[in-house]
């Protein structure tokens, strides 16, 4: 079924979107029972970006952008472009032009499991991208895909509007329906962090801190010393 | 047919290759009717660096830096060394000592389709470095390869004095009698980018601008409501 | 064998871990006759960084990192915790409360043949990590593996009390007693080092400076002027 | 959201299955338009199996197969078992002791995104097997995962009960809900391919039989002769 | 430069060609100084094929085979179509139909730097094709390329008419022109290949038939026993 | 240290190299604590191969053969041959030739972390070989390495004299000293395999007979039913 845009607005609450952001990628993904993940070929070109905002979605045929052209004009203010491709493709599918094109809507930014070039203007630009590869491989414009359809991106699943999280770690999926028990989640997981770092810092061990020593001698670890 | 250096001085215009040095790889990739792009797997050793050299090329055994000695007897001023290998490898095979030896014979950067070492030196020394891979890995003096004969590195095909223009995007190869003609192609691709960039950061979209809508609604593109 | 933690306070002496981090990796790995390398998908989360230490090393079950804690226990000051997993592995076994831990026992650095997270808190921690990858994914905590047992981490045999040293061109592992014949070594190739610099820095060919040319000329080497 | 096995019985009609196991891989892809096609990494253990079935999923921890075990009790006869990992693993974590066990409950062949062992075994058997990986590596059973849940496996999404159909050309699968359409699709496809055969082996070109001079013409594809 | 199509019945001797195809791939790249294979990921769909022939090439847009039934046309008795993709890529751009189709017009074999797909049916039709993946991934007809064009195919440089000679080692390409003279020392090669057999197979080692004794002192070699 | 050839006639009994090659790769890793396994992708050239004898370990450089001939003078009967690269290399570095010289000295196979070529006559001569690759690729004989030395091969550690276990499951390794106990473990683990076949066959479930259910239970598995 390829061939269709589909119109949304369907979005996750702004503040579970900004809460993930400032949670990051990995809290997050630990918040939802460790599932959502990208793979970790997903890469930033620049380090220390961070964002969270809801997905736009494309499929697109290797090679070719011409469907990305067609799901800016899909883009609601704080969304992010997010490009999964029906085989495995590094070409630089989106470039400095589209990037402008893209922020003038309001996106924030872009996940692609294809290649992305321009890579020095955009990051001048201080636009964020997440992608499998860097490349100047210029595409066509002759193949229809779709747009905000539900599709696969570097083995995730992402739903149109559903919330996309990611920075130096990777880049996550929050499910629309689940981002508010999910930032829930993440926040309290947060927040004994703290108490933790600061006594981890003072020498406790983890061992001890988390109380692992007897599950690990009833698995049956030994001790042995060398000589 | 190896154990071969061939002495040429066969290069590109000066004016061309300054142009493709400013415009930088992707549009001279286009501007060639998007061939000649190295895999993307070539990536420089520092973000930033951004060169057009004619090539010296040499074609090594793995593990073996003997004919990179060879090949900078070759070097002139402004030229860019090419190394390809017989066969995959990431072995480092050139380090701080060669960039200072090819720098003083002119040498402007380094692509190779295997490792390279002394990276932080190289940062340093501000010498660019496009290449397969990062590896300490050491190699022998011992078997001969040939320098200035057409290698095939990282799945394009190059001639001696054949242009190189490499920057954050990767690398491209430019023949060196199509340099004058590719420069004005992609002089004349860069021209109209400007006001484009203007449009579309106006909020114009390139489904518009570029004047998509029929071709896509021909193609049978549909748009739907989520509902 | 696995389950087994074995206490060991056997290191290499101070003097030759500070030769190593000052000389660096390919400078180590050429003084140990070019072996002892890591494979080059061992990189640095961040550039810069330059460690030699003692090997606690790691043994760990992919995606569980309750061996982790437990061998932090084993950290002696100076030391560099390595971790092999018993199969290929790219999930997040490590982040910024166990750098923290790691650092409050004395412990200057990470090499993991797996996944790390938290990178941007342990980029401004200073903490140096070199690993396969970087990867949001959790990991469970259920399964035993060793400390301080003999290792292969990307393809290097490690022995606990092994002398890792790590910087931007890899990681290379040095045998504890070895580690002073290799340091000796080491310097020694060092020493010659500056002058050919010198040397090819004023336009000296490495051809001449090495004496290559009648080796070349015995193996075949034929000049040819192209036209 | 782990741990939870989803009791269900919901299957395509048979007759759907059968013209799906006769038609093959490629033909159900194409008559999908091109999607629900795994990456082709996924590889048959021996030449010629050709199945189509039921899905139970599975999703599993990397190198952990406690879930496969729990998943064998919810197969019905004529299903397929489709095993997930969390993160990219090749570990063996099926052999011929659950091949016996998933045939005794009617299983007709297994799709893994990890690696299987006993090959040898399994083939003498007559189980077909699609994997990543073939790998003795052994695998424990502590860590839960979730049976007949979605799962993206080898790139592609699937529910329980949707038809996974598989052959020397891959793995494909298709919605439960749309089997009966996508079947009808598939038998057209197939129906005029005969005629097809027979004209192209009688000589005549694919040019000509599907008239693409025209469009090649338009597009601007121009003859020339060598000299 | 895309969007041509050169007509050339250019071909290296048949006497040649056959010399080739019974010496094989090994002894044939050895006979060119070690030049001219493909990188080893391509691999026979059977095993035990063994052919050489005149190469017809296509340079094709990655998931479009438009130019393959274009380069169809161009094919002679003998030839070996030869496809090269603009960018990576598996998809599966060849079936039995084109395999039906470049049969009759006297093809022998494929040789494709992508997929393949109804490999079943090819192996009994007893067509042969060396191919970078299996994959039932189908293709667009949408974008021009090029057929008889010099192309980079799997890191190696082939032109039209180029011998392409391929076996269950792989593909190797010879240059027509230089066809008779590497066919010449491939044969002088074979010559004494078979008094080297009986001579091994009677206990003789490599070490003295071939003298490598001293060259092995020579370079600093020790023999040492184990204690 | 390279350029060392050590002479050792230490080897495991027969007995218990007769019961590893009876037993299989998987079962003895298993006995093995699942440990010594080299990674997946060494695979068998040919099918149904199953081997056990005493490692001949050969360290090379990449894309040189010269150690291999050195090798075969130090094999004596029912050994096997394990050759390791100094980097990671693909290179036809064996053909039929070594072959039919390994055979005569009493060689039963080959393990190589590179590649082999002639795969043709060596399945007609029923010679096992488990590697990286397939390749033609010819290679040099300019640089020493070390033959009977500990290696890492396919990421194992071998010492020589070690045991070698191949079959199409992949390829393992036990130490010498330990293949007694290994035996002995790996025929215990055996024994009890034939009647859990029996009974899963006749429909029992894993998690009834292995008593899975109580641990399941605890670890918070949750049965839902669909609807």
């Amino acid at each position: 079924m390829t061939g269709v845009v589909v119109r949304t607005k369907k979005r996750a609450a702004s503040a579970d979107m900004a809460a993930f952001q400032e949670l990051g990628v990995s809290t997050t993904h630990e918040a939802m029972g460790r599932t959502g993940l990208m793979k970790p070929y997903m890469r930033p070109i620049y380090a220390g970006a961070s964002i969270a905002g809801g997905a736009v979605t494309v499929l697109a045929q290797p090679g070719d952008n011409w469907m990305i052209h067609v799901a800016i004009e899909q883009v609601m203010p704080g969304d992010v472009l997010v490009v999964a491709c029906t085989a495995d493709n590094t070409d630089g599918m989106f470039g400095d032009l589209l990037a402008t094109s893209l922020r003038a809507r309001g996106g924030i930014g872009l996940v692609i499991d294809a290649g992305v070039r321009d890579v020095r203007i955009l990051t001048e630009m201080g636009f964020p991208v997440w992608s499998r590869a860097i490349s100047a491989k210029g595409t066509v414009k002759a193949t229809l895909g779709s747009v905000n359809v539900p599709v696969v991106c570097a083995g995730a699943m992402i739903n149109p509007g559903d919330v996309i999280v990611a920075d130096d770690d990777g880049v996550v999926v929050v499910a629309r329906l689940e981002a508010e028990r999910v930032a829930a989640a993440a926040r309290a997981r947060e927040a004994n962090e703290d108490e933790k770092r600061r006594r981890l810092s003072a020498g406790e061990l983890g061992l001890d801190m988390y109380g692992m020593r007897d599950g690990l001698a009833k698995a049956g670890l030994v001790y042995r010393d060398d000589n």
